[in-house]
């Protein structure tokens, strides 16, 4: 046997042994009943209210939506069949990144296949501009970030998540005419918590490093207009580089950066993530593009989708259901070890017909393992108090009656 | 100014010094009239005979394949919502991977977002599972096998493009007993040359070598089923993993891979670019899903795309043109430098309404830059003589006269 193979089986069995082997759940979405999805169970579709998805405005579903896509399928096809440099641009790509650099005020926009691939693509083609970057990453930056920041021969200072001291202190050991670039989320999408952006800009400012924000939990979802976080606390001016997702609140698919028009043009000239890859079908450019101009102008998605994130964390608390306290639309539930984790989620599917994914390691630290639940506008307070009550009957006592 | 905004004013104006910078056309498919796509000229629409789609088949505008996504789209919404772990999985990526294994005859297959990401992950992954493993990597590789190559801590050997004697000599040097890895592609697109899959597939034999082979250039155009070249060939079954795109013959979006289960489920396990990523919308997995099937059970438009392309090689050569001779579907016209290549494609655009893109660095090495044209089997005889016509006019002489 070639040794890959044996490395496969063990770490297979490792990973089993673990208790995080992962299958995935097959479920099926209906545009009409969002978030109540069907899955196959003794060859029969079955109910499913599914609290894990990341549509978190469920615009992946909403008309205008839904019409551009089918709209652009029966006008334009189902590829873009070619890069963007042949012959894989339209006139929808153009829009996007203009109605994108708007969204965050900013000159430019660039488009990428996915969010991970914004990331690993900019963050190495920045990273190997110049012979001499510092970068300071946040502790709990994304797999995408860092692969984007190991994917080039920076020196790499990793500060403690959201600690402004570590930060500073990091920033303060790096040579003072060396490029530096802090790389940071908005929203952390596994503990939910908030970053101080503008806090952080005053050290980057200070330090004369450019800032790297990822907003792909935010946009659509928070500030005025849906331009994230960075538009909420009015700072978006200050962050050189806004990266977000088409694949959560809008809905879609598809990645993206916004800033300076000649940062954004380095970036479309020279990121091989982005130069060597079929553009993004014309069905998803046009239902992103549907989705981003009613999110812009309608906030009550937003604004539901906040209400209803109060509704349910008063819920789980007035029934004693141990979360992690967060400032943001995202409720984790706390479990704390993989095989229990996916226990309960098993649980929860077999008897509830409630779908949360099992959140365990590599995607949390290991202790960390937990139930994830994102409300929408459209999961109703009856979904809500079956959700509840599933809980309490699958959590362990100790976990379920908070201390 | 910081140090990476001078980097990026340097490295665009050396850019547009080398004759190099791009500019994106702005092209609309429309489905009833592939391959001629529109541009705004003096803001009305304009026609433009299209000679640069990866579609090579035309799928993108199959009736079925249409239907399929707007199906989708009105029954599933835009897009998946989440990473295949996290309820972004539904039947139809299952019932996907499942006739992409049975397509190349493996047991398993695995979506990625991209062809670009399907082989950057893969390989990453893969050469990351023991500490000593060796490369073999043709010369002319695609940028996302690269980068997936050198992503991982592997010795890497780049073998001269397609030579045997050089990769058996390179295989001989590395130590007996470490894990070594042959990648690979089966058409190479901008030269548009063919591997000898079969004999790479001996010498992997002969030195207990593992290969990777890209067919993103071939699936749904060679072999009896629209398998690739390795199956035209009859090797499929000798090849580890066989990795492809949905994007090019079969007109829709992603990538994948196919192999043995084992192989397959750890990169599901373990690749970090196939795990934190929003899965590919309903609409683009039903969509090639519908084109799949098409193109296994009829040849009609694999055996069209051949005869189309042996005509467009005699009219060229009939009229003279200095052509790159291939063995395959796709047809380079050489050129020889970027400034003279970006003039002549401007000029077909501007005075003959045909869009052939210039390939320049870094797509193809300095010297060698080319128009890449790519028949279908909906370009007609009118379109090739009006093309050739076209040609004859804005090549310089000694390209347009061949010696
Ligand atoms: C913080 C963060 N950045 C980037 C991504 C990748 O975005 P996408 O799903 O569009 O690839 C994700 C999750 O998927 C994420 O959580
Ligand atoms: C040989 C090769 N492999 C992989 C890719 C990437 O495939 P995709 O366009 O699906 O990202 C391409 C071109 O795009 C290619 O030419």
């Amino acid at each position: 046997m070639h040794p890959f193979r044996l490395a496969c089986r063990n770490t297979l069995s490792d990973i089993r042994g673990q208790g995080r082997y992962r299958t995935f759940t097959p479920l099926r979405k209906h545009a009409d009943r969002f978030p109540v999805f069907t899955t196959e169970r003794d060859g029969k579709p079955c109910d499913i209210t599914v609290w894990s998805s990341n549509d978190y405005l469920g615009m992946g579903v909403h008309p205008a939506v839904i019409e551009a896509a089918a709209q652009a399928a029966r006008s334009m096809g189902a590829g873009a069949g070619g890069t963007r440099n042949i012959a894989g641009t339209s006139d929808l790509h153009d829009a996007l990144e203009a109605e994108l650099a708007d969204l965050h005020g900013k000159q430019a926009a660039l488009l990428f296949t996915s969010g991970y691939v914004s990331n690993q693509a900019t963050l190495t083609a920045i990273l190997r501009s110049l012979p001499d970057w510092h970068v300071f990453s946040d502790a709990k930056n994304h797999a995408s970030m860092i692969v984007g920041v190991k994917g080039a021969p920076a020196t790499v200072h990793i500060f403690a998540h959201n600690d402004l001291a570590d930060l500073q202190a990091k920033l303060a050991t790096a040579p003072a005419g060396a490029p530096k670039l802090i790389a940071f989320e908005s929203v952390y999408s596994m503990d939910g918590d908030i970053a101080p952006i503008g806090a952080i800009c005053d050290l980057a400012e200070r330090y004369g490093a450019m800032t790297y924000l990822d907003e792909v939990h935010a946009v659509g979802l928070y500030g005025p207009t849906g331009g994230g976080v960075s538009e909420r606390d009015g700072v978006a001016r200050r962050v050189d580089i806004i990266e977000g997702t088409l694949a959560k609140g809008f809905g879609c698919h598809g990645g993206y950066i916004a800033g300076d028009v000649e940062v954004v043009d380095f970036i479309r000239s020279t990121a091989s993530g982005f130069i060597f890859t079929t553009s993004l079908p014309p069905t998803t450019v046009a239902a992103a593009l549907a989705s981003l101009r009613h999110v812009r102008g309608d906030s009550a998605r937003r604004t539901a989708l906040f209400a209803r994130t109060e509704t349910l964390k008063a819920k789980l608390d007035r029934a004693g259901i141990r979360r992690l306290p967060t400032a943001s639309h995202i409720v984790p539930v706390h479990v704390g070890e993989a095989a229990l984790c996916r226990e309960v989620s098993r649980r929860l599917m077999d008897e509830f017909a409630i779908y949360a994914t099992p959140i365990n390691y590599p995607t949390v630290p290991v202790g960390q393992e937990r139930l994830r639940l994102t409300p929408t506008p459209l999961h109703t307070d009856a979904m809500m108090d079956a959700l509840v009550e599933a809980l309490r009957n699958v959590l362990p006592r100790d976990l379920a009656i908070a201390a």
